[in-house]
């Protein structure tokens, strides 16, 4: 039995029926030419199910003693281990288009799993046109963090069409032939190693309180990112509409953007590719805000959470660093914007580099900790400690297959908690970014608009760099713009756009901003003066 | 805002996630003919979620103040209501059968409703063959009882074919209408007069502690349902696999069967209808636990609610009272089985016969309160009140039509609970009873095969009343035929047993018991010496 760290039994604790602590993945595939897909799905699903030993924790429930979650919490393995109930077949109804996908997906996203059980789910969805299917998977975050997710993903993918695994890819054995693909060799699971882990080592810091509370007092003075402001956290975070309590209903919205786009982006400012993806957001956001009349003079922080894993170290459950990256939204100048970001982002980087490793976990419990500590008190939507999360996992730049099923694209569903009630991951996968945005359905909802806003905000970052179109994209245009909601009923829409120098330029949306503003107190209004609604 | 009774309440206080506290409703229509199936649900949808003024609760949320659900708790309007929501467009994967409607339903109803908004959700399913559609409804107990279901329901049905009603089934509109309908006039809503009704009269007892502890005394005594047994509840009540702690997850099945052959059957045994579907369960139950080689020595016993509804007042929320049934399932002669329950039901009868209004009332608490007591000490699976749950609820007794589409059966999902992890709930329908069984999905494995077994059950009562079968019946039952998941793979099977005299005497079904006698040690082996599987 393996026992659960603090950070992942805080998960389990902080979790309520209005804010389920799970996170989710949403995989396009596309069938190999001649199968039948009833047929192929079907076998897909009995062969997930077809595990006799399951990688850890797939097979585990949780164990506590009698003080509960108060108590120390194990893994244990399931009696009755039932896999018809995780691995279940779907369907959309008609048209089958994303839209009807993303609805399903986001009520997936908002029920509890079921604590008796393994935490977790697989859906198999039928019903797209096209000749797509998609798989759903949600995993509790006390059991498998994004990076993991991943991990297991790729353990069921192949770069070779024509691979058929026999091995169920939850199966130990196939997690095993995995890691020994990656030359990292076969490793006992769960073995003493792992008591270096990081979980592990906060929870022997929070063994001394005096160590604890010696960094709290150094590290929240450089809670707010930027080496200038030492300041508490919370007290330097505005309020939006981002920021309140929030029920359990979900609204999901995925799309893809070309990886070599955002990268020109990050080249032409001389910054990391993540800090043009932040940059991305950050306009989208701002404009967001603006079209609804509640820019906050204050910039919008950003928790970005950063792997802590070391290199081929695939072990490892919740590993996970953060840094408070000051988005810069009160600058209306995409370029000024971007290079108040980098700085952010940089004097974050840099508290990093002049900890030791124990002061680099003790951070991370602190950035997690506010959150875990406020919920209880209901005090998260009223001090947020930031605004919204924007998650960037790294993922697979090749074309990966699932026994000759084409991957399309995988888009993941995060946490949304009170306080925080929109979150942006992406991933990196093949020749494109896959995002996803998950958001409270009652806080967010009009969320679905942030693809447009995002994609205007990369167009507005190109026109400041002064960057042009590339010919020859237009093939990867037209893939990228198949996973929108809106674009599914006229996927045309994104790729003419950006195949057209006028559409870069995007003067409609600034005319759109100028809109917005003199009609700021009738957010629907407003909207309809954007030029693509 | 009207405030929830203690009952009410009592529902919201033992929620769980492993443990629901919501009622559902499986409804099947088939299409009129000519319409588009897609637009038809469609407009199904738009109808339902078009009201402006919603019948309470179905627009309210719950509202507590700083004691949560220790304090007063009220139905307030949700501000921001969203009926997409609420009513939800659901499909079903290929080959669409029942088994995959029951599967879909079963877990829709494994998930816990959302709390901040109004406690209901409706799923309309396309993906049947055959031009059927289904409804899935979902609706907290503590809002809404299974008698006030198909209330509203009806408010949404019609006789005639021809009839399109207006207003939302769900409008405040469309209920005052209905009411009309049935000749009682036009009742303000949660009036003063509504002081009246059970659930406000139990709180009212419950002021008087003294009155209730002599209660408690009194009528404990008769907890065991037959006059000669004064003993405490709990007592008496053997021990099964139905009796176990439950988790979250449900299986589902649904049957119907001809009201007459079950009519028949009362009347040669000159019992009630309920006797006859007491006595059909208590067999089905009896050779459930014989093939599983845990039949108790002492007979099961189960809770037998009753609608304290007064006629005519269709208002009330939560007005069940109930009886405790010895099933006699220690008994082996199907007629003395019969005959023994007949008795005991008629002393359950003669409790409530001699009682007052008031203490009638006090009785029904009395059978309510040991689950809401014992569930949060975990005692329900160690002393459960009783074994199982078997509701009869009344129903409509024509075929009935939503807006031209033809209702061909309406099956209820209850609840489960630790110690009662099956649930038997009927509806009469037209010519038929519709059954639906829920259970929990890890303590009930393989609940299905009690369909099989009712309707053994059904015919030894027959041959033991010495029954014949009528000739003509076919075309009914084939229709009844459909909802079984094994006859949905292959439809002939029933019909053809129940129209054939050979069928009927069920030689075969003696020669499987005799069968399940010799290798009772394996539950697995000996159900396939069952003639029909």
């Amino acid at each position: 039995m393996k026992q659960l760290g603090v950070m992942d039994k805080g998960f389990l604790i902080a979790e309520r029926r209005e804010m389920p602590m799970h996170v989710g993945g949403l995989s396009l595939y596309t069938l190999p030419e001649g199968v039948n897909e009833q047929a192929f799905l079907a076998d897909l699903a009995q062969n997930m199910r077809s595990a006799d030993t399951l990688l850890p924790p797939f097979g585990d429930r949780l164990k506590t003693g009698p003080l509960g979650m108060a108590g120390a919490a194990y893994w244990e393995p399931d009696p009755a281990l039932d896999m018809e109930y995780h691995v279940r077949h779907s369907a959309l109804p008609r048209p089958g288009r994303y839209r009807e996908l993303f609805t399903l997906v986001s009520r997936l996203h908002g029920t509890l799993l079921e604590r008796s059980r393994p935490l977790w789910e697989m859906h198999l969805i039928e019903g797209l046109g096209n000749r797509q299917f998609a798989v759903y998977t949600k995993t509790h975050h006390a059991a498998v963090d994004g990076a993991r997710s991943i991990h297991v993903s790729r353990c069921m993918l192949s770069s070779d069409p024509n691979f058929i695994r026999e091995d169920s890819p939850l199966s130990l054995r196939a997690w095993e032939a995995y890691k020994v693909g990656l030359g990292l060799g076969k490793r006992p699971e769960y073995s003493d190693s792992e008591l270096r882990t990081v979980t592990d080592m906060i929870k022997s810091s929070l063994d001394s309180s005096t160590s604890l509370f010696n960094a709290v007092k150094g590290f929240t003075r450089a809670w707010a990112g930027r080496g200038d402001n030492l300041y508490l956290p919370h007290l330097k975070v505005p309020r939006s509409s981002l920021n309140t309590s929030i029920d359990g209903a979900r609204r999901f919205v995925a799309q893809s953007w070309p990886f070599v786009r955002i990268r020109a982006v990050a080249k032409a400012f001389d910054g990391t590719f993540n800090d043009a993806v932040l940059a991305m957001c950050a306009g989208a956001l701002r404009q967001y805000l603006q079209l609804h009349a509640e820019l906050p003079d204050e910039s919008l922080k950003a928790m970005v959470p950063v792997s802590l894993r070391k290199e081929g170290d695939v072990d490892a459950g919740n590993a996970v660093a953060a840094i408070s990256a000051d988005l810069a939204t009160n600058i209306a100048d995409p370029g000024k914007r971007f290079r108040a970001i980098q700085a952010s982002v940089q004097a974050g980087k840099e508290y990093y580099r002049g900890m030791t490793h124990k002061e680099l976990e003790l951070f991370t419990l602190l950035m997690q900790t506010p959150s875990l500590l406020l919920q209880p008190m209901g005090l998260m939507s009223k001090l947020p400690p930031y605004n919204t999360v924007i998650s960037n996992v790294p993922g697979i730049r090749q074309t990966m297959y699932w026994n000759g099923a084409r991957m399309d694209g995988n888009y993941p569903l995060s946490i949304v908690t009170d306080g925080i009630s929109m979150n942006i991951t992406l991933v990196t996968y093949d020749q494109n970014v896959d995002f996803g945005i998950i958001a409270c359905r009652r806080s967010v909802p009009q969320v679905q608009r942030m693809i447009d806003y995002m994609e205007d905000a990369l167009v507005e970052l190109e026109d400041a760099a002064g960057l042009k179109p590339k010919p020859g994209k237009k093939a990867a245009a037209k893939r990228v713009a198949r996973p929108a909601a809106r674009s599914a009923s006229k996927p045309a829409t994104r790729s003419k756009k950006k195949a057209t120098p006028k559409a870069k330029t995007n003067p409609k949306s600034k005319a759109g901003k100028k809109a917005a503003g003199r009609a700021a107190a009738k957010p629907k209004a407003r909207a309809k003066t954007k030029p693509r609604s």
